[in-house]
């Protein structure tokens, strides 16, 4: 056999000093935390190039403009001098302006979370994973695809917050069987009872926004004012592209704007369909959408905290079907890590795969998607775990077998030690030719902790994988998640948050709720 | 639905001035032949840590020495002024031996495929790509795991014809039921009569070896010094980490040395069994061994065309069993592209996934590795499809969904074009906000070889593919695989060279073939 066969080393370890295959030995407990992205960032353009893809972005939106359907976010456009139509509700952003904004926008932003140790900061250099967003569906390997609802909805907050790698929540699914004017109630509640990462609100109008701010600060045990001078919570605003802002969106950047929350503002430009079919013309569209978003927040309030947006794919020209993990997909990101460092902004950008189950499409694809992002320096993934049908539902054995994707770049970020000790000459010089280092003194001091321990991949030989029931890394990912559901228990702190949030859930109920307007 | 949903676009194409879905548009035909990687690489060790891993491993050679075990060889190393004891076969190499076959050792090897057109250059800079090599099992849907047969040899060397980015052949799987003194003829012929791309042979002892080349100079119509002074196959030397050189692996780059032909010297390092449990001492090692072979080759015939070979992984220390695609995996490889890169050597890494099935770990693990090669600036990637269960088969299914992954990772070697045109003010001009690119003049004159087109994935929706039968992408890779074969012609210029084999390989076969000794 070419490259060596697959070793039997039982035999060899029984003879060694000792014997590092004790199943009992305490295993490597790594910290994926706060993680910081040390891979060289690869360009695609020049930076000629992208320069030319800003100017282009700057002279879209000073002449051709965006249209902007909520009347206050004009009105904040109009008051700092840009160039507003009301008849055609198009509004045209001198390049002063966004230039203003620019330097107002922060360049890292401290997000507080429930807990001090799960704290993120979001800025160039730093990398952080959402799982799936907004999937109207959920589905697993033993109840099928099905309406999402708050159950599963919960039960995708516990398996979140279970995984260290996972960095904050998201919107995971909707739950579609709790009411439209209560649902930010659940969702909330979920995230802030279940967990103490850092959670997200839905920008679906300010009556909504309001009670989940206060859902938050009723949590953490903060004053409007304090609340206000931190981030704590987040948002995703997404353009209607090409060109447009719509009510909720555009409400949305002002309501989380002025109480200093954080927008992560995303056109999300499909190359051909709502964007130009090639990859630069989908950038600029997308870069132009993102700074008038950005503008509006900086108008609402200076220094408010705002992520830049990039999710910007291809479609199928046959059917228009949107695509994900494609090389126009990765070449956009790697694109949009340019166009962010050029503004020296924190930025987003987004994962997922269009297949329709957890194969090796989905793999292939949501792992080309993932090296975009690695490799444009993207400060924030969403999608990052568990999307399928490009972002039509969220499946529970995928989130575990994307997660192993995640904690494996975790693992790249960190450099091999390249030290004396490393090197390690005296093992070397210690073993024999033909001998094996299983027992050798510079593995005994290192085999607990050396190597990645998978979460579900199976290494094991054909014969004890079939006798184990030839499991396929989804089957087994479906035994992962339900025995991390098992042997959940939530934070403390976030469970004493119940009372107070039940509560003010029941009185906000009695009064109606609020219904997703603005 | 967070980031927008799956859009229908068969309605706004129908009002469109063209039809950008016609089904019988001619598609794009990409050119993955000769693919140069644009790709930065990544470093994981400091300049400082990379001279002291290669002057460790000099020092292995000249303190320490390798086993070698074929008397020929350590005739050679002698005669080069090393240090040799006959009893226990140790030969020490000095670091003046070491840095004159590095400066004979070429930098560039222009590789003779059947056609000018199949040429490769391996050189530094360049990337190709290897199916699953050297399996003793074959694996698909339909037949299930079975031993590697003649049969199935020659329908994975038709399937890795007729794709453009598999640049060479490789001994993918072991035919089994051809007897080993006869199993080369069956080998070569198939290569050389079903495809012009560039073969290998293994090195199993002089005789076959003689034979091989023999059928290859038949088959290409060389004489023997056009043979000797080109580079017509290449093979695959394995050292047996830790340092020794076995016989007939010493035979092999000892007769591919004086043959001029290629010889990919490849320690298969795995961290914790064979090689220090640490990336930077299990590359150490590797570098060593490496190091000693290529010093052979130079003794044996100065400028022999020589690949530096990569394959360090790590095992599961509780069992033993070899890994890949881990984060060890790709931190072994990103490491010896820097030593490749010190010696300015062209190398060769390895790919594969350790799953026993063609799934989600199988692609994830597969495509961790790839990256690892594209990031590391791998010359060649042996292993890049098919491989299952670290190398004891190959899968007709898998060999699909991988080359997936290469075609994806040959359009990322094409770097978006960033000019005017390409960021398309007029284009963003054209498009009213809310409208759509659809039927845009600039989508129109693009459409057609826009975006990548996928082999196997499929993007339709959830409704489309249920009804199309809930298939995985693994069977569709079924469905892929047969309509290539169905639909397969050879080169004609392979298939006149049948005549000629089929002479000498009857003429050889009567006098008893040759057994794989040296």
């Amino acid at each position: 056999m070419l490259d060596g066969p697959k070793v039997d080393v039982t035999h060899a370890r029984r003879r060694g000093r000792g014997s590092p295959g004790d199943k009992g030995a305490p295993s490597r407990s790594p910290d994926y935390r706060q993680l910081r992205n040390s891979f060289l960032p690869q360009p695609v353009f020049s930076s000629d190039q992208v320069e030319a893809i800003h100017a282009t972005a700057l002279r879209v939106l000073e002449e051709l403009g965006i249209k902007v359907l909520l009347p206050e976010a004009r009105q904040v456009f109009k008051a700092a001098g840009c160039l507003v139509d009301e008849d055609t509700q198009m509004v045209r952003i001198g390049r002063d302006v966004v230039g203003a904004a620019l330097l107002s926008a922060p360049r890292s932003i401290e997000a507080k979370a429930g807990d001090r140790a799960r704290d993120i900061v979001f800025e160039l250099g730093v990398m952080t994973f959402i799982a799936g967003c907004g999937a109207p569906n959920v589905t697993d390997l033993d109840r099928g695809r099905r309406a999402g609802n708050l159950a599963d909805f919960e039960d995708l907050i516990r398996l979140v917050h279970s995984f260290d790698v996972m960095h904050m929540h998201g919107p995971c699914i909707e739950p579609q069987d709790v009411e439209m004017s209560l649902r930010h109630y659940a969702t909330a509640r979920a995230q802030l009872t279940l967990s103490d990462k850092f959670p997200f609100v839905f920008a679906r109008g300010t009556p909504q926004t309001e009670d989940s701010f206060e859902m938050i600060r009723l949590a953490r045990g903060l004053s409007v004012d304090e609340f206000h001078n931190g981030a704590h919570c987040y948002t995703v605003i997404n353009t209607n592209s090409p060109r447009q802002l719509d009510i909720p969106m555009a409400q949305g950047i002002i309501d989380f704007a002025k109480a200093g929350q954080v927008s992560i503002i995303t056109p999300f430009c499909l190359a051909g369909a709502m964007a130009p079919i090639t990859v630069a013309g989908a950038l600029t569209l997308q870069h132009a959408e993102a700074l008038a978003g950005i503008v509006l927040a900086q108008l609402s309030r200076s220094g408010a905290p705002v992520i830049y947006g990039s999710f910007s794919s291809n479609v199928d020209m046959k059917s228009g079907a949107p695509a994900f993990g494609t090389p126009e997909h990765v070449k956009a990101t790697l694109g949009a890590g340019q166009l962010a460092r050029h503004l020296g902004l924190p930025w987003r950008a987004g994962g997922g795969s269009a297949s329709n189950i957890s194969d090796a499409q989905a793999a292939h694809e949501t792992q080309f998607a993932l090296w975009g992002s690695v490799l444009a320096g993207a400060t924030v993934l969403i999608h990052a775990a568990g999307w399928l049908e490009g972002g039509l539902s969220v499946s529970f054995e995928k989130l575990i077998t994307d997660i192993e994707a995640l904690q494996t770049i975790a693992e790249l970020f960190d450099k091999p030690g390249g030290g004396d000790a490393d090197i390690g000459f005296d093992a070397i010089a210690e073993v024999q030719p033909g001998g094996h280092f299983f027992a050798a003194q510079h593995t005994m001091e290192r085999y607990r902790t050396a190597f990645y321990e998978p979460l579900v991949a199976d290494w094991s030989n054909f014969g004890n994988w079939t006798q184990s029931g030839s499991k396929t890394a989804t089957e087994r990912a479906n035994g992962v998640w339900k025995k991390r559901l098992a042997e959940f228990v939530p934070p403390a702190s976030a469970v004493a948050t119940a009372d107070v949030l039940d509560e003010f859930i029941a009185r906000r109920t009695a009064e109606g709720g609020a219904a997703p307007v603005s």
